[in-house]
């Protein structure tokens, strides 16, 4: 960690009273670490954080002197697309934080972390909004999608504009005098644009309308994973608390992307695999890849490893609406025993991964515990 | 405008090699002005610099590795929905700075603003491409509506954010060791979210499939206009040119805001003006604001002024895809003479403004000039 000059330290003194600026040093030097044992936070208390942030959002908007049934809108939407998820994304910022400072954190570093991480949430929401207008989705958390609702339609993209845009209100309103502000727009920034070009790849390779498969490659495959799904699900979490904290050098910065980039990767192939394998009791979802043409890392092994007479039948039955096409998908895939292939990827991965974590250098204040943490949430995951 | 830290100093002068820290003042005190006579940019000069930044915005995304089919999709939207426009609100960046500095611009000076003029147009095109969905239009200049494309559809919900994305990556490229870095991304943030708001009311206000005349009221119409045209049209292009010199005090803000904001309720209240009295051979295209079931300023003066017996005519007639009923309407319309009140607004309004345009206080560097620029490009305007 970079020395600073003295009014940056008291600046960030002010933000972190508690986080000693040798701290990160003196933690890695010590051998036996503390006896801090890690918990992590509950969806209950992250959801408690919420209400706070839409009321900051609401005041924010009144300045305006909006119309009313505008501002209600404006919080319904916020209220009805950014909560009732897992919040996996969210939470993790809290709990990177926790264990970076090795400690529980006091109210004000929860509600800071937690808000961060409502940031990330109001960005997915951004995301899955319009992502379901694009795919044509019906559901969404056991629900309509939003755009589904008869008095919602295509407002719904102006609604998902302003999810995005209250990330930056928000920012504005709680860390425009944190030392890392302008670090936290241009983070959001970078991973909003990364999503965004991984979806455009996406909707070009897998368009429903039109099946190609010739389109699909295990490259293609990996950037749309890596881009679409893995830089705002697993490394901007951690980047957020890295800046929040003061402890973003490039060394940790680069770590944490080089091992949080494979581990979301792994994360959307297992999406992919129980999409194909999963009980639907257990997924809570019946499957719809096949039939949706999805350039999934199920299909892509497939074709690497399918035969002239399979690959004819994956090309006439993939992407069709159709059940007796899609079983016969299902076919080709136990014969090229996918699944054991699947299992083997999984093995190897983890093993490899594990050994990427057991090299982390923390010696400016990263720690390897981050990364087992989310390990631990995936690894071998049902659901 | 208040002194600097010589560091701060130092970096504007290398932004501003040619702005001496003490000419705005200087420039206050001379009675009469420098000989110097403003010349306004032409289109032709302004669209040279778009193909260098379609260039910059292709060569940020060159490292993320997409697919080529993304990054020639990605191209292609950009050109075709920033581009052939009559980009007035970009012009306008590159004239407020010369008008400020009372001077032609170095061809850095130009570049610099031309490119804060592309960002405006590129905040635009984000709108326009989702107006465009959102209000189920089919043409724009003179072409189908992005979406309308075959090949498009859906999928301009993501190319509206990528154009969107666009801003922050350039500004990052061009202005991040700008002094005003961080105000002109609080300056997009915060014109993109009042926008949105504006929308949203008038999305709200004026549903295509259900009329309501009891929604509309002139205080709504403004409220529209001022939050989903004017900051961004008007306001947000004199903002850029004032940080962009570093001449970006709140008093210059603050009137740059009571003029510009005024200026363009007046504009959009001349395209609805015209939407319904222009001459569909001058402004180039036929009025649909009445059967659209649009909240215009001509529809709240007529429900102001109306009879019973008028008003049942409007409830009846108005927001309807029916020539007969759209006769009706503009019947109502002349009884009730609204182009004389139109008229009566205009003179009147333009009388106030220019009285306002007088006081202004050019103390800290703002002159006149900006607005009377702004003035003479629309007074009276027939298309």
């Amino acid at each position: 960690m970079s020395t600073s000059a003295p009014i940056l330290a008291s600046i960030r003194n002010n933000w972190l009273p508690s986080l000693d600026p040798n701290r990160a040093a003196s933690m890695a030097s010590k051998a036996p670490r503390s006896d801090f044992e890690f918990k992590p936070v509950s969806l209950k208390e992250f959801e408690t954080v919420f209400p706070q942030l839409v009321d900051d959002l609401a005041q924010h908007c009144k300045q305006y002197a909006p119309p009313e049934d505008a501002l209600k809108w404006y919080k319904d939407s916020l209220n009805h697309n950014t909560m009732g998820g897992k919040c996996n994304r969210g939470m993790s910022v809290v709990d990177t934080t926790s264990i970076l400072l090795q400690r529980s954190l006091s109210k004000r570093e929860f509600f800071h972390s937690a808000t961060l991480g409502w940031l990330t949430e109001l960005l997915q929401a951004f995301f899955l909004v319009s992502d379901d207008m694009m795919d044509s989705s019906q559901t969404r958390r056991g629900q309509p999608c939003w755009y589904k609702f008869p008095k919602v339609g295509m407002i719904a993209i102006n609604d998902s504009f302003m999810l995005e845009s209250s990330i930056y209100v928000l920012l504005r309103q709680h860390f425009n005098t944190h030392p890392s502000y302008a670090s936290f727009l241009e983070v959001f920034h970078t991973t909003t644009f990364q999503t965004e070009i991984g979806q455009l790849c996406d909707l070009l390779t897998a368009p429903e309308d039109h099946v190609d498969l010739n389109q699909f490659s295990p490259k293609k495959h990996s950037f749309i994973v890596i881009y679409k799904t893995a830089y705002y699900s697993f490394y901007l979490p951690v980047a957020l608390s890295l800046h929040y904290l003061s402890l973003a050098t490039p060394q940790n910065l680069k770590q944490a992307q080089d091992i949080l980039i494979p581990l979301g990767e792994y994360f959307q192939i297992q999406d992919d695999y129980l999409d194909a394998y999963g009980a639907p009791e257990t997924i809570g979802k019946v499957g719809t890849d096949i039939m949706d043409n999805k350039c999934s890392w199920v299909i892509n092994q497939a074709l690497e490893r399918a035969s002239p007479t399979q690959r004819e039948v994956l090309d006439e039955c993939y992407g069709r609406k159709d059940a007796e096409k899609e079983a016969r998908v299902k076919a080709v895939f136990r014969e090229l025993e996918i699944e054991k292939a699947y299992l083997e990827y999984e093995d190897e991965f983890v093993r490899k991964i594990r050994d990427m974590i057991a090299k982390v250098d923390e010696s400016e204040g990263l720690r390897k515990e981050v990364f087992e943490s989310f390990l631990k949430k995936i690894y071998r995951r049902s659901k």
